[in-house]
């Protein structure tokens, strides 16, 4: 989840002022609404030294009633917390119900600062994680909101904030040499931070990660995260009591425009002459039926899944990444909207029919997303549903991997206006005119919300194990020999 | 949950028949409803080789609609099924709605025989745990109703079975090498299927063990698990669907009478002597106290849980355990109704709170297993609340395990007549009225609705880390001594 994020996103002063007047009223009123309902709420705090976690936190209580909410530091067990079991000192501090109770770093340090240290590996670590989902869940199921924010910033904007510290007597203190240890080994705390994210972002208690950069942008990021965790569970409770809202819904900058983003900063001009396409195509395509070769003397099953925008290229491409392959190595799978048997299952089910054997490759032309993206927008399936969906979905890659799997998945990515010029040059075009039709033209009109969903799917499915590549196709050519170059280097990184 | 299981139950034939024959028709015409209303069923069979699963499944299909149901046979993955992550298979076979599928042995294969045969171990026998939750979790997330019964026989009814399958030409094929060699490491099984029941027990998709020595209670305790599976499936949708159900309840046999029983075979005639008691009892609190001063030393934390009825002597069993103990060392906490704080929390909030520093020793006079007696029997808490705990609570107790505790568990049970007695007592010496209130009598009248929550308690919640201990109590005095000397010998053990 960390992956692909965009730290350089910024608020001007004046929307700021602008905004944060609107986002501290309506968050003093939830506080209320809350309290009336009973509702206990937990916000956890984690992220880098240095990303602004105090600061954020003071400016998040301002506006709230003080007798309403207690701060929790967990600077790590004190002596006499270690003699309890990990989750002890959490338990004794859950909020009561109406109260909100804020953490400033959580239970999660025992899987981040914990397993860097080397105190909490192999199957302690499985069970840490287990632990801690269990833990949430139960809280949630109980009645509790849990709101998870990571605040991020890059190894060289952690260095910047050491510096600047380091240069004042008044504030060098507050650089410690744990700050320091961590600064030196930051690769290495990304890795585990990650994996803690991937591991504990649940439909009951997800993560949000909060670009810390820029520190109006990290405040009403948090505002809105938290603004919006809090109508969702008074309209929870709402339901629960058959009651109508307490009070009526007031503007609240919309939580969309602060949701992290990867594909805003993609660079489409990213392209190929044709020379250097015939060249490098060519290249690739030989190498991979070495590969395809190698895999199957191997036993290694090759999963490569294609989403993308319509018109993005997917047809071409996944024709230029088989053309030189051997039809008997290889299957691609179409899919399309399901069929009545399959309608008749879990929606997963016809993909795990689908799996290739070891030694085999299975190229899916699009794939089991559908759930989170055309199923979300469209409204086929709950919101219930499509939020479970993040965690079924990367459960399931997380199996496919363990047994040995290569696991690629691209999203293939053209601007509005490049799709825009596709679509009418498929209808002039006598011999494209079966590509184009009219539901092409009706999910453009709903561009946001793909869009939206598009990004919270790169986001929560944005694994260790299963990551996503981002490719550029305003230029075919590129994505063409992007996606094979990619698909040859990871196969050769697995055959070692 | 395989612990304490009376496998001596038997149902007589003319019994038998009578009910049989209800459940068939019960079956078929949930079969039909479940149809209707596009749920679909998995049975799961799981149990020791000649438990008798085959003519079980016989029995279970012979009054359904062949149309609506297929079996599969789990031998283990054939070569082509080995090709594949181990779910795979078992995904491809999920029924579609309104189907049953029916698994003679299933996916839990892999975390019995294939850790047995040491093919799954360490991290990722934890992770095919995690895996199998998921997928059952998927399923019922789904509407799939989940049914798994566990066949449990002796290892000497298995020999039994084997060398009557033996001494015929005609059947001794049946008995292959595998069966033999489950057969000579029983043990060894018994333990690894008791862990993978734990496990996987969880709210959705529950285990059933069904005690196979005697086939006709077996097959009635089959019927009567798979229809009150069913039932609660087709309420459950009912209730979505806002319908009424499709059809009026017919009689079916109390599934209350086929609940597996820890306590029906409870010798409550044990006793001891004035002069063994003293002798015995003495013995064991001058070791207590040894114990406790090296657990202290060695930081080991020990927390004592009594449950037990009403006038089961928990008060007068703890003051002989703490008798001779240093009081720094120990503490005993009262559970009453919980108080307004408590309440504004998590049921296991105050258990938590009250947990012993490492080095000392908590006694819990009555425990957070008032979630699954007092609160499911009295209502307060919905049904779902008090399914959800056993997992809930066996997740705490875990966690106490892996970090060291000793925890020991104690039912302290009397039977219906002591108790009678016990109370009149009370009522006639002036220095113990204090002791009974109107309460107590009402709970006696509510006597089996506490005896059935009290043997689901002890069948779902006795876990490999944290089993019950059952100690007969209508003699005082035995029930003291085996209570102090099962402490010492488990403390003894864990300094080792």
């Amino acid at each position: 989840m960390l992956t692909n994020v965009d730290l350089s996103r910024e608020v001007a002063k004046a929307e700021f002022k602008r905004l944060k007047g609107d986002a501290d009223l309506k968050l003093a009123d939830l506080q209320r609404q809350v309290k009336a309902l009973g509702i206990p709420v937990i916000v956890v705090f984690e992220g880098w030294s240095a990303s602004g976690k105090g600061t954020l936190i003071n400016e998040l209580i301002l506006p709230l009633d003080p007798r309403g909410f207690t701060v929790h530091s967990a600077s790590g067990p004190t002596e006499e917390e270690a003699f309890y079991p990990f989750l002890w000192r959490f338990w004794k501090r859950t909020p009561t119900r109406g109260r909100l109770a804020i953490f400033d770093r959580s239970w999660n340090r025992r899987v981040v600062t914990g397993r860097v240290e080397g105190q909490v590996k192999g199957k302690q670590l499985l069970q840490a994680f287990e632990d801690i989902r269990s833990f949430e869940r139960q809280l949630t199921d109980d009645g509790v909101v849990i709101v998870k924010c990571f605040l991020h910033i890059s190894k060289q904007e952690q260095k910047r904030r050491f510096d600047t510290l380091r240069e004042n007597v008044a504030t060098a203190w507050r650089v410690t040499k744990a700050d320091l240890r961590q600064h030196r080994r930051y690769t290495e705390y990304l890795a585990v931070a990650e994996d803690m994210l991937t591991e504990t972002d649940t439909d009951c208690a997800p993560w949000t990660v909060v670009e810390a950069h820029d520190r109006r942008f990290a405040t009403l990021k948090t505002f809105v995260t938290v603004i919006d965790a809090l109508e969702r569970g008074v309209a929870a409770a709402g339901r629960k009591s058959g009651e109508p809202p307490a009070s009526a819904a007031q503007p609240v900058p919309a939580i969309n425009a602060f949701k992290t983003t990867a594909l805003d900063h993609i660079d489409l001009s990213l392209s190929l002459t044709a020379e250097e396409y015939a060249d490098r195509l060519k290249m690739a395509q030989t190498k991979l039926r070495e590969l395809e070769h190698q895999i199957y003397r191997r036993r290694v099953p090759v999963v490569i899944a294609y989403e993308g925008w319509d018109a993005g290229g997917k047809g071409g491409n996944i024709r230029r990444l088989t053309q030189n392959l051997d039809p008997r190595g290889y299957e691609v799978v179409p899919v399309a909207a399901p069929n009545d048997i399959e309608k008749a299952h879990h929606y997963l089910w016809r993909f795990w029919a689908q799996l290739p054997k070891a030694g085999h490759i299975a190229i899916f032309d699009r794939t089991w997303y559908g759930r989170v993206l055309v199923e979300r927008v469209e409204g086929f399936c709950t919101e219930t549903q499509w939020r479970r969906a993040y965690r079924e979905i990367t459960a399931m890659e997380q199996q496919l991997v363990h047994f040995g799997t290569v696991l690629l998945k691209f999203w293939l990515h053209i601007d509005p206006d490049e799709q825009l010029r596709r679509f009418q040059q498929r209808q002039e075009m006598t011999h494209k005119q079966w590509k184009i039709t009219d539901e092409d033209w009706r999910n453009r009109e709903k561009l946001d919300q793909y869009r939206d969903a598009v990004e919270e799917m790169l986001h929560r499915t944005t694994t260790p194990y299963a990551p996503w590549t981002i490719v550029e196709s305003n230029c075919k050519w590129y994505a063409r020999v992007k996606v094979l170059e990619t698909v040859c280097e990871a196969i050769h990184q697995r055959l070692g």
